[in-house]
């Protein structure tokens, strides 16, 4: 206990600093904090849509990602212009991150009451990260503009502060399990010798990449390699990782992490749709919340 | 931006800093990095209960909770023992925390296919939580004993930072907005003048304390100076946080925080049962997901 108390303390002196760096002018940086960064930028790029439960589902993946030391999130909306909710989360998010936006054409948008699975969701959101973070290093030459790692984290997922630090080290492509996926306890790649042989999966194992887009990351290198990898918004079910994954590597060589994928450390969570019955009912009594109050 | 980076690198710091301490020998803590705590701790009480998602809603809780300084998670399992999974988690968790167990009786117990609000949920954890609590203080003499915060957190609401910061002032109950709960944006107790004066509820606003159990926090002093004020499990519904407030406080008393209760920094979240068709597909042929992976 008293090494926990400690930690508790530690938390407490880094608010502090923080707080202090918060007030701190901008002209006047505290330097002898300053330390060099030593590892690859993980940059996560998530794509986001206007719900009930948006801003509760960011506000505990920013307390995720808060975490994770180097990180940049690449936060994308679904949407012809950036929402003043999401503007104004981020800005005080305290994490590093590049705010994008770009509307799904309606054609290949869900619509209410079509099942989830019926069209992917968030392809045209993770191919505009992927084009701003090729765009961005373009601009920036040097040794360690292509040092990095890409990951595709969806906004309602569980992510183990473990799985950071598993995936910093990718080459090419790394893979790991996802639990609570495709109706099982978990998806995962098997590995015989260290390499990825199959897949355990509950449907279609001869997909080219029976992963969901929670269990692999890219290197920013590779990325940058194949401009033209991107996500299919007209992939057929279940294909859309594998549309950005064939033009970038071979089963062969995926890097297995988490013990040789035999950890769970990110679960294919989800949220439930909120029911607004009463909301409706007192609303139409001209007695509903303040629609001023930000949820 | 900069300001950004620094955050960035002043967590890894923090990070480097605290494997150090996990490193340290217990003999020799790094005393010049300690702290004196200078703030009431926060006593967070949690029911939790076996399923599918639990690990997971447990590790984003724990991610929420590590952010904040001098916190002591009390996790109070619905089982007559502490599960392996509980445990293993709690110990790798970084947290401050006291792992309880008690089993709600049967006859109080949810049966498969129940609606979730046939029952309240909790009610004998949360009484254990109170009882450890009561029970520690008495053992530890001092002016310092009884400073403190104690607030009821739900496995798989969705907390803000901000919250526990409002909540930490507490001098006999804090109150403030949920959202999401109750069929509605979100719930309030309604301010005017400084003081609660009704609350803004789609449903029986006459009850004694029409909150929700993430809507208040009470003061350890208070729930030691009122040893019997406990949830009553067979509560009507709805009634379950009136049957524990209204043996502490008066409507008048009540804190107000949150700006006066015009902010949401806790939403009422629900995360949705897994479908295990595929898995049960698979274990009928022998290959389902290994059973020794945890997830």
């Amino acid at each position: 206990m008293p090494k926990d108390r400690t930690i508790s303390r530690l938390r407490g002196e880094l608010h502090r600093l923080q707080e202090q760096m918060r007030k701190a002018e901008p002209t006047k940086p505290p330097q002898k904090l300053a330390v060099k960064p030593s590892q690859p930028t993980i940059y996560v790029i998530t794509p986001t849509y206007t719900r009930f439960v948006q801003k509760a589902e960011l506000t505990r993946l920013a307390q995720t990602f808060l975490h994770v030391p180097q990180l940049h999130w690449i936060l994308v909306e679904d949407s012809p212009h950036k929402t003043p909710l999401v503007s104004g989360f981020l800005a005080s998010s305290g994490l590093a991150y590049t705010h994008l936006h770009t509307p799904t054409p309606r054609d290949r948008k869900l619509q209410e009451g079509d099942p989830s699975w019926l069209k992917p969701r968030g392809a045209e959101q993770r191919n505009e990260g992927l084009r701003w973070l090729r765009e961005d290093r373009r601009g920036q030459p040097g040794a360690d503009t292509q040092l990095g790692v890409v990951y595709f984290a969806d906004d309602d997922n569980t992510y183990s502060l473990k799985l950071f630090e598993e995936m910093r080290g990718t080459q090419r492509v790394s893979v790991w399990p996802v639990g609570l996926v495709g109706g099982m306890r978990y998806e995962r790649p098997v590995v015989e010798a260290g390499k990825v042989v199959r897949f355990h999966t509950g449907w279609r194992p001869s997909r080219p990449f029976p992963l969901d887009m929670a269990g692999f990351a890219v290197s920013l290198k590779l990325v940058i390699a194949n401009q033209d990898a991107c996500f299919d918004g007209d992939a057929p079910m279940g294909f859309l990782e594998s549309s950005f994954l064939q033009g970038l590597v071979t089963m062969d060589e995926l890097e297995p992490k988490a013990e040789n994928c035999t950890k769970v450390l990110v679960w294919h969570t989800r949220t439930e749709k909120p029911k607004m019955k009463r909301e409706e009912a007192l609303q139409k009594q001209g007695l509903g919340s303040d629609t001023a109050v930000e949820v």
